[in-house]
């Protein structure tokens, strides 16, 4: 943990102001700090001194500017998905509740695009774009928020295909640190006017600004749609086979990789009936003719490096119940140990080292003492432990975070990053002087920049004294 | 013009100093210093006070921490083709010519990616990778290096289907204004670790740093490519045509608009004998099913919209030519009045928006009196006007920036971008504002943060006092 203090401030003069702004919209309840405390992480939490539920960019501006004359720490929250600790309040301060502004502001089916407030969900927004044909691409785990989406540069099961955040975010509302309210980016789809805001901001987790308003990118529904399962003999094979599908440029819209612990714990969350071996999970998204073609490719690459049992389906329903298998992954995956909390962490290495990587960390983890899982959006070459600990049981929690740093340097070793989509917050901030060296004083730069004192959701992303 | 005036410093002493390090490939040559006055733009030159030819980001290093330690300006150049004034020595100092680190250190098939040094151009790039089976797909009509095309987030042809230098750059090595050198990036595919500093760099215009590495993003080659050109009965009815393409979700690989004026100057420069009237050109990649099958949907398109004589080349001379047309077109358009300078611009705007601002656009041109081209890489909703103008006449010159600034607000009433991919410069310092509002102070911040004696390319891409 970082050796981040309270902030001292004058508390109950900002709850004064506050309760001026917002009325009973400002909540003082333990039981509603406790739920702003931390998200879904094993990571220690931490209580706001209140919670804010705004409902427009103005009473964001409000909140900031009163937070910001009294010295208080502000921390967006969106729905408390995180897993890096973002939204814990270690320096205490004013918890930024965003799920009151959830209205889809404007959907334009001919340039599409659409722009919505931060707090409105990814599941929400499809469900308001599938009659129009239209869906908005990034896909996380869980039900995130678009404004937590874009602050924590989410990606997810499509990004292999359709890019991340960074790749589906147009432009931002932002309220600065200082109350000011700027928007990034415009409709055009490129631009070179000027520095990329809309790229700092996004991944930027709260620390330079409040996102309230989001505009992305959508795209039609495909005309086809295939899905497929794939068990291997070994989880090499599998690596291998997604490595051979992205190094040929066969356009797959998703690409995942779960290891026999995780199907073994799909199969048993999810009423499934899958061989537990190390799987791959396909969907192809095209034309009739062009899925079929890419079906085929793909088949023949894991044919030849020990797949079997392929298994279609192509009907919506069992569609769904697949990747709703994938999705809660994460339950599936905590109910192998009833009480227990997950580590979860990601990192991301180059294609190539992705075997390297994936096999390396499995030969490390059979020393491990817990369970653990291995998810992996593997096209991009990013995959996820889940360690299955019991917090209060000090060996397990050293052995684990020994396992846990093995693997972050060796990503960094074979050229990747400390977090693929996971983010920063607190757990991943020990890894970002060795993953960024000189660069890393160019981020406090910025920092200081536009949050000269530190208000921003400070103690994540950058390291103290960095 | 902006207000910049030439910065005093000691130029002597320096120059020593730089003789020291570089020795021969330090020039104070007259027509040396002429050479890197301009690119290639009718804005008015500014002569450095010497041209540095650094071999190294460890020369560029030593040259930008003499002129650091002087107070001089330090103006980076590649190829020399920038259009909105970038090189331009405004405020005097050195250019720091960057051609003499044209070194490919890197190439990977397995993982998709390229490490170059800035003076490579994108032709050189490409020659390299061809017998590989491999391309670089970011292709500006110009021959520009990757150190600039990163400057400036350049794009081209190929953007609608590829992404531009934001989707293509994974990182990069930046010598910073005070000398330190930073890496930004890691060749994982994706990260959310930490602010985006290969975005910030990208389009940056030289005033945040000097690039002297780009790793960037390779394809495979195409199995299939097929292209062909359409003639329309009017401008109308071809924008419509990319409208639905891109709305439908086409992947065409290139999509690229030319008017009447523009044709004419091409067949006349290229020898070709197409039809003098509005014509796209497209361009399609994949397997040769899908290739087949785009090529059919959006003959169909066309058709229902005035599209007439589709003429197919499958053959590579063939489509090189076709390409070559378009890429010259630029040199085609300045060759309909010898001895003229061009103004040549650029704005994007949403796809929706394409066909209203074109439209508008040329029936003020009517009014234009010097010959006007207009050619776009309308799958971006980006277009250009190529002004042929006589610039020591007032009256064309005042008649021209009329009419300049009336498409460039246009643009940006229509919820567009002053600039889709040539960069502010000089060129667009004055709609800075109008576009960015508030958002620009935060430009100006970090901009402050990262230079802050404004040392890097001053005068470009920040006007002055915002």
């Amino acid at each position: 943990m970082p050796p981040v203090s309270r902030r001292a401030y004058p508390v109950e003069p900002l709850l004064e102001t506050l309760r001026d702004v917002l009325g009973e919209r400002l909540s003082t309840a333990p039981a509603v700090r406790e739920h702003h405390s931390r998200g879904e992480t094993s990571l220690p939490p931490a209580l706001p001194d209140a919670v804010a539920f705004p409902e427009s960019t103005e009473e964001v501006q409000a909140v900031v500017r009163a937070c910001a004359a009294a010295g208080a720490p502000v921390i967006p929250f969106g729905a408390g998905t995180s897993l890096e600790g973002h939204v814990a309040a270690v320096a205490g301060g004013i918890c930024v509740d965003l799920t009151r502004m959830n209205r889809v502001l404007r959907v334009s089916a001919e340039d599409l695009d659409a722009t919505v407030e931060a707090g409105v969900t990814h599941r929400q927004l499809n469900r308001h774009l599938r009659p129009r044909g239209l869906f908005f691409s990034v896909d996380p785990g869980a039900d995130a928020t678009l404004g937590g989406m874009a602050a924590t540069r989410a990606s997810g099961t499509t990004a292999v295909r359709y890019g991340t955040m960074r790749e589906n975010v147009l432009g931002l509302t932002v309220v600065l640190a200082d109350g000011r309210v700027v928007r990034t980016g415009t409709r055009a789809r490129k631009s070179a006017a000027g520095y990329d805001l809309t790229r700092l901001f996004v991944g930027s987790e709260g620390t330079l600004g409040v996102i309230t308003e989001v505009t992305v990118r959508l795209h039609g529904l495909p005309e086809a749609v295939s899905a497929a399962t794939c068990a291997f003999e070994t989880i090499g094979g599998a690596v291998e086979t997604v490595i051979a599908t992205v190094q040929l440029g066969i356009p797959v819209a998703r690409l995942e990789l779960l290891d026999e612990v995780q199907m073994a714990a799909c199969n048993r969350y999810a009423g499934l009936a899958l061989p537990a071996a190390p799987t791959l999970f396909f969907e192809f998204h095209g034309t009739a003719r062009s899925v079929a073609e890419q079906a085929e490719a793909v088949q023949e690459l894991a044919l030849a490096r020990g797949g079997r049992d392929f298994r279609w389906a192509t009907g919506a329903e069992e569609r769904a119940q697949l990747w709703k298998a994938r999705h809660d992954a994460y339950w599936a995956a905590l109910a192998l140990r009833p009480g227990c909390r997950a580590l979860t962490t990601d990192v991301c290495v180059p294609i190539s080292r992705l075997a390297e990587c994936i096999v390396e960390t499995k030969r490390d983890l059979a020393a491990c003492p817990v369970p653990v899982a291995l998810v992996g959006h593997a096209g991009d070459g990013n995959f996820h432990l889940l360690f299955l600990l019991d917090p209060n049981d000090p060996e397990e929690v050293a052995a684990v975070h020994r396992l846990h740093e093995r693997m972050v340097l060796r990503a960094l070793a074979l050229g990747g990053t400390c977090t693929g989509e996971h983010g920063v917050g607190l757990g991943k901030l020990p890894y970002m002087a060795p993953e960024h060296g000189e660069a890393l004083a160019v981020m406090r730069a910025l920092k200081r920049a536009l949050d000269p004192h530190d208000l921003m959701n400070p103690g994540k992303l950058l390291p103290e004294g960095s």
